[in-house]
């Protein structure tokens, strides 16, 4: 498969490529680097990578700002931030990716467990990750040319945790290795409207 | 208790009046009518809403716009009216309330079944009330002064039915009255962090 990597260069991103290098023809898009550079908020910068590297078979989303803070130090502002960037930004891209992708074709985007399994700070990435789930479920009923959505929704990384390990005590941390995989069910499986929860400890 | 509801003159808001009038006394709000006017997109109107009224015991929020379109018709401005009006609009009262409720008050959301069970047209509602439902889950566990939060997640209304029949074929109904128990637990009880799905016939 031809398969666009948006965000290839973080933690996640990486781990992505190694997962899927060897079977797949990869297309490494970022803001500032990789194989076509991408703003997410730019209609006409998405076009622009579409145009450069269509037809798809799978688009995979792994970028995304977001902002933490207490609850009482939030504003409708600070939590624009987020809407903006990790969701609005992610749903450009399914939205003006729709044309360029193969009959049968992917989207994988990334959320995060804070909507079910909330952690102080983390008010912005629980309302986020809560409205991205939801975009993939009521997207995957809409899809044209049987094309699929799913998220990929993981606790917090291993390699998080020498930053943030003071947020997240109690949570089991999952390496971005493992993460991978889940982006791999997406792409090379068939489900479509499902959130993929990896490592959380407590399911409910 | 002293309970503000916003929105109060929707077919949940008067539900919800119904279900409260006789054990407490209610303050009515809205954008145009009720005992207050207020702009849920303009913080000093919430602010000058919170100082005509305060103390309060509870805040009631039942309204909020969002926008219907099929999928291929979506834009990012499209998602951002009920980003604005249905997610920040109800988060900018929570936000400016803190302040003006008593220890142990609440908040009581309204979101819907959208994230959990989609329809046509419906991928904003389900956006929007995935982002409804994670904030209340996030913000529930940093709230001040023992406050508490939920979100009220109805399906279609009974007295909806009449206009939007063609959407939610194979969904059973809910009578707003029945809804309007859900706000009764909220803040009659005493959980917090919870979403009340009501009228959902397949739960997963």
């Amino acid at each position: 498969m031809k398969i666009l990597v948006i965000g290839s260069t973080g933690t996640i991103g990486r781990a992505v490529v190694n997962e899927l290098n060897d079977r797949h023809e990869l297309i490494l898009a970022g803001n500032k680097s990789g194989d076509i550079t991408v703003d997410m908020n730019d209609i006409q910068s998405i076009i622009k990578m579409y145009k450069n590297c269509h037809p798809l078979d799978a688009v995979i989303v792994t970028a995304g700002a977001i902002h933490f803070a207490p609850l009482t130090a939030m504003t409708s502002e600070l939590y624009q931030i987020g809407l903006n960037s990790k969701l609005l930004g992610q749903v450009n891209i399914v939205l003006q990716g729709l044309k360029y992708l193969n009959e049968g074709g992917s989207f994988t985007l990334t959320s995060g467990s804070a909507n079910r399994d909330p952690y102080k700070q983390g008010s912005s990435p629980a309302m986020v990750n809560g409205a991205i789930d939801g975009f993939v479920r009521g997207a995957a009923i809409e899809l044209p040319k049987c094309l699929r959505i799913n998220a990929v929704s993981p606790s917090i990384l291993t390699e998080s945790m020498k930053d943030f390990a003071d947020y997240f005590r109690g949570f089991k941390p999952v390496p971005a290795e493992e993460v991978a995989i889940a982006y791999s069910k997406s792409v090379e499986g068939a489900q479509t409207g499902q959130i993929y929860s990896v490592g959380e400890l407590f399911l409910k």
